[in-house]
């Protein structure tokens, strides 16, 4: 096996550092010699102002944490009571990947699965069998609806779909979450703003993702009505997630969010490159690319060819999806290397 | 009030930035283009080792986590079954500063307070107590001895010491667990080795803390005994704490390791100076001022008079027990200046 | 609506009272002055003795509790971690009937959806399909399988099917969970002895029903493999599920035992005999009926004029299929005055 | 050691069996061959509507369960969120002698010890201690006060001493739990009436315990006001104390009630009878004997004398107080032989 200097480029958009522009704001933030701790100081103000002016919600509540991962689990607990249950895709984050941290952070927690055939976006029918199947104080009480933006098969919910789906929950007495893992790559994709696909849409809380997208490590966990957020300081802190020397879950923010969509505009725009290439190739695309993730077809054959070169990507689905991610650090030459590689292995 | 331009200075700690050769790594570890996520790359991994070889402990298992708070409630949740419960004094942070972490993370979980009559260290007459009065299946069943070195009141626990909490701790089939939120405080004030003042003392597992000591924003549990972590990537990533772009948490700890009791000795010996400073203005201490921190006797009119000045300290116990804390970058003018303005309000 | 002095007959299994035997016990319980408390006393141990012999297992550790849902939670808590996961069918009590008990009780709990085409089995392809996606640290780790015996579509798993579960389970390192609710009248259907159809088929802990077989409101705990019992009289408690007064809950079986066969066979006679009267009049099984239930396709029109005769029974499945229960003490009159009525609404 | 008709009268109010009226009103209830389940049979209706009367509480949320422990982790569990906190004494049955069940069911519960110097009662100057310490979201939020009445020393709560704690409870925003295990025997003490022991002095939940006086194996939770009872059912479920066949738990109420009193009486007669004897023979009580308990200070060799005639009592203090207990059922020769023997041990 011959080295491959892009051998991780498209095996996750976690393999890509933070930005620039995030990582300096983080180094000059720790200039400063003493700043009040846990989210008192003045940078992490100045983040969470830049973040509700972003979302045009000046009264949204704004909380920073470590991991995508707490950002959806304490979303959830805070949501529900033990006994209320929640409604997600089979393919969601929080039912696939996250080795069942929503029940753990979410006591009594039932995940309904109820994607559609596809597999990415939530089924409205297969909810309303859920709920007609609701034998009262036997069965868990659907509470909230969690969906991912973009999804895990890299595709888009528009704003018409997010305003059914919010319908759907007013009928039923839901919360609205929204995994934003990729929230950024769903902006860039849709040209919605953020307020559009947010709460003007009916999101009541959004976990918006900043690793995947450079923001150092950080994630953010946003509350459109504030009263969703009563306690969640204590919530938060009880979860693990209260970084003492706050500043450096903020700062980023404050450096990040003039480039965000742009670098996710990146992203999205070299999948749709290396796609095209894919298909000029003769390879068939399982799902739309519609962010900064392919889902392709390819024959095992192929694949351990291309695995013998250090090209390092998953098997999504039985038996021959493959993902391929793309990220705001993606190079050409890494495309043009893959897709040179790709066609002499087929 | 005036600016004060040290406010801060004192208050806690975790005020203080991360150290240059922290950061510095971390910067550095972001030039790489892509890397592996969840612990797969070599920055993590060279973190590992040198932390392994550190604590002279090649089987050890090493997992880098965001909190102080997590890596406890995690230790402890890893360590015991719902019906088990922890020995811990009254003022440990466990009990009195994580807004009920453990209990959240440990399902089931009872603390068991056990502090000496000056509230920092285990008394194992207390715990003899405890274990006298256990009516088996109508008790919670003692399982792990959680200690906190240095104490929450700037003490440190002896080898000798801990070596006889350890013989208990076998002799009633109990896990010693150390949150070492100020380890490097306590190595720089005993001079016992890392791998003295933790498993070669008992200590099963230990929370080694960073953020305080100017780690970035990172802390690590290591396992001393690999069985224990039987698991544990498991339950890190349930409970919220696996960053995907793991360099992030690993790589301030190679550029940190060096001198990571050299800044503990920093913030000592500034604590020491203060101290000194205090007592010779006719103060007195309540607790010794072995590490890091001062415990203070201060009458209320002196601590308005201070904070009018823009002073941040907190009151630690009734009546008039105040807390100050040095860091790894306390200034001599900070001192002097604080000294000064005390020497004024007195 | 005219009086129907039958109209819960076919209702449940459980709007039936105690038999005789069980309920005489109790009361000649209760003739003793005083007895030890919490399971200490002479009748809870002979109790326990005759358990042990009925299942030929003299080193089974066997625990009284309230309820089914109680027993199958807790068997589930004292047989993995926070992170390992739970194969069951989609129809199984633990997912669709106890408010999520399970992962109440079982901290972290995630049910895997594995039923087959019809629903009342597990489907060993899709236990390997969900093996096969196993992303380690990422995953929930599947640790247990539960089964339903008699199902919850009243058929009932053959000793030889029961087999080849715990081939798989040895094969994935999984304990054998048996919700056994109507356990006794899957003995009647199989015909079975308790230890062929239990721990010489492969089944760990089984979950052995009372209440619905007429032995008052008591259910069992049996842990065939006593290592796994360790713990178990602490999780009881803790789980709200000692009784001070046990003889309360042992008595019953030492009535109900040597009956315990002969009532089910009772109720499941009854379900044939009425299952054969409705297909006499042509009406169509959803299911075989194995054991008590009968589970039937009638039309809406139909079933609603059987309610204005006030006949209680539940819709199970959409569009049309209902479950009607027979019960140890289920009267021929009941059941000729069903068909009777079911004639005339057809 | 020569057999002793009476060794367990005095072990605890749980060695005595139910009383002739409660187990008679179980048997009746189970000649109907059919009644409707989970609580919908008229039975469960007239017994809820009996101690709705009972409390003069007619908008009370009434819902039986099993055990004492269950009732009170219940209790807890939907009064609070995870990281609201409960007062209670050291001596509490919720902190002492239910295996962390109220941390179980209650995720993330913390309970502040906060007895007086006796252990009985709560010192409400402990609570303002703890609330004064209270350091918003690194701390857990006091949310519940529970007290036990008559309390695990045998003494009661007055009227007046109730309605000075719920003064502080709205003053503070806390609710206030009553764990009533021995309520029968409080309000035989007091003279008071239900209501007024109870929601007239400010108990918004009461655990009102059935078992130790004789209501064969069964407990209520009496939720004064309804709003604090939303969810409930559900919950009751969830946690694995909902009775199918529910007339099992409520028809032993409707033949206790109209004795309830009258029984607990009788058990605090006796408790004075028996005491009066001790004090005569020149023992000390370490409590006064308000109740059915009888707390004592007894020299280990008149104890070990005692145990040898086979007598059994626990020892509950060090180092040397001992507890008696009288039941419903406890009768005058018992009294007698224990005072003899004791007479010749002295």
């Amino acid at each position: 096996m011959h080295a491959n200097p892009h051998a991780y480029a498209f095996a996750s958009d976690n393999t890509a550092p933070a930005t620039p522009e995030a990582i300096n704001a983080l180094v000059a933030a720790n200039q400063h010699p003493q700043l009040p701790s846990y989210g008192a100081d003045a940078i992490t103000a100045q983040a969470i102002a830049a973040l509700r002016e972003y979302f045009e919600a000046p009264s949204a509540e704004v909380f920073f944490v470590f991991s995508g991962t707490a950002a959806n689990a304490l979303a959830i607990s805070s949501l529900r009571r033990s006994f209320e249950s929640v409604f997600c895709t089979h393919e969601a984050h929080i039912e696939k990947d996250e080795s069942a941290a929503p029940e753990f952070f979410a006591h009594g927690l039932k995940l309904h699965l109820v994607g559609d055939a596809r597999g990415d976006k939530v089924d409205l029918a297969a909810c309303t069998r859920v709920l007609a199947g609701n034998r009262g104080m036997h069965s868990a009480q659907p509470r909230v609806m969690s969906i991912t933006q973009a999804t895990e098969f890299g595709t888009c919910y528009t704003v018409a779909e997010l305003k059914t789906l919010r319908a759907f929950c007013d009928l039923h007495g839901l919360h609205l979450h929204m995994d934003g893992a990729r929230f950024a790559n769903a902006l860039a994709s849709t040209g919605a703003t953020p307020a559009e696909l947010s709460w003007k849409s009916g999101v009541d809380v959004l976990s918006l993702g900043g690793t995947k997208n450079g923001v150092c490590a950080s994630e953010v966990l946003i509350f459109f009505k504030p009263e969703l957020a009563r306690g969640f300081l204590n919530l938060r802190k009880q979860g693990g997630q209260l970084l003492s020397k706050m500043r450096f879950l903020s700062a980023p923010w404050l450096g990040a969010l003039p480039q965000f969509i742009a670098r996710a505009r990146h992203a999205n725009a070299n999948a749709t490159q290396l796609a095209n290439g894919m298909l000029a190739l003769g390879l068939k695309l399982a799902f739309p690319s519609e962010a900064s993730g392919i889902f392709v077809h390819m024959p095992d054959a192929v694949v351990a060819r291309l695995q013998q070169r250090d090209w390092h990507f998953y098997k999504f689905m039985e038996p021959d999806v493959h993902r391929l991610m793309c990220a705001w650090n993606t190079e050409p030459t890494a495309i043009a290397t893959f897709l040179s590689d790709l066609k002499e292995c087929l």
